[in-house]
């Protein structure tokens, strides 16, 4: 599958190096700390940190469980911002601001010691979703998605034909596949 | 495959509840952080946090793709304390008292709207291998393995004919599976 079409599903491109990566957090007055940074249209600057943030869950489509032609052919590991998920932890709801990042790792290899299966290779670019009142009052939920071309310094906002419509009728919650985030659920109050 | 063979591999058994779990950090005089917390007879107490640690990397090895008998049929979540990852990230190797905790989550199917795969399930237990010269002189590394028993305070250390064994034969650094851990790679100076 070119790097193009899988572009057209969720805006996901490889980034060269996660050094290329570029996020900061900001405080803000009310004293929540918020995590993500925005270019004056509002689109998300490429996050570098989530690596540190939670960590929710992690699934696989590969390519030879998808006729050779997966959407997704990687390992998905997707991370939300620690503030938000101290958020979660108390209401079991999306704050605003809410910042949720989608990491994709190649498929390595299908055999190891521990037996066959699915194993990590390398990184090969990010998708992020952002949840914003202020920010996206005219989409659905208030929920932006973004894709990030190789090397760019902010991720682009993708139509919502793209992410959106396939998360509003299948994501078990406010547009998010909490069905596959264990660590989501364990921590719902 | 019983829980009890399963717990031959590698000392896993299933928690009940997140919220069994039970461990904190302690500082040293130092001044780096350390994470886990020790029996007198040096068994670590079982991590709680974990899961706001450092995600280093997830794979998979179900049954399905291992005649009907994984010896793990869990997706495999890897996490490594916030203290040793900040050494690491200074340094490319593992400090005395890394404390690197694996969370098993079962297969909770093979298709969803993005494709063919494999999806997660459920917590399914936890096992952990935590390096120190000062508690575990006489193993391979310094580093002891840990198999947490149902609903168990702390856990129970695993002959070296158990994890280490295979751990010293596959792993490419220092017993661990660095090979299936982009996170790790990514962020070795």
């Amino acid at each position: 599958m070119s790097k193009f079409k899988k572009a057209l599903f969720c805006g996901i491109a490889p980034l060269l190096m996660a050094g290329m990566l570029s996020v900061t957090s900001q405080a803000v007055a009310s004293g929540e700390r918020l995590y993500g940074r925005f270019t004056q249209d509002n689109e998300l600057y490429t996050p570098r940190n989530y690596r540190e943030w939670v960590f929710i869950g992690s699934s696989v489509t590969p390519n030879d469980m998808n006729d050779g032609a997966a959407a997704f052919p990687e390992f998905h590991n997707v991370y939300i911002d620690p503030g938000s998920f101290e958020y979660w932890k108390k209401t079991g709801e999306f704050r605003n601001n809410t910042v949720i990042v989608k990491e994709l790792v190649s498929v390595r290899g299908k055999e190891s010691p521990s037996g066959n299966g699915y194993f990590p290779g390398e990184f090969n670019g990010i998708a992020a979703m952002v949840k914003s009142e202020k920010r996206y009052p005219d989409r659905p939920g208030n929920w932006a998605y973004f894709g990030f071309p190789e090397g760019a310094r902010h991720g682009a906002i993708q139509e919502d034909s793209a992410c959106s419509a396939c998360h509003q009728e299948h994501a078990a919650q406010d547009q998010v596949f909490t069905q596959g985030y264990p660590v989501l659920r364990a921590a719902k109050p």
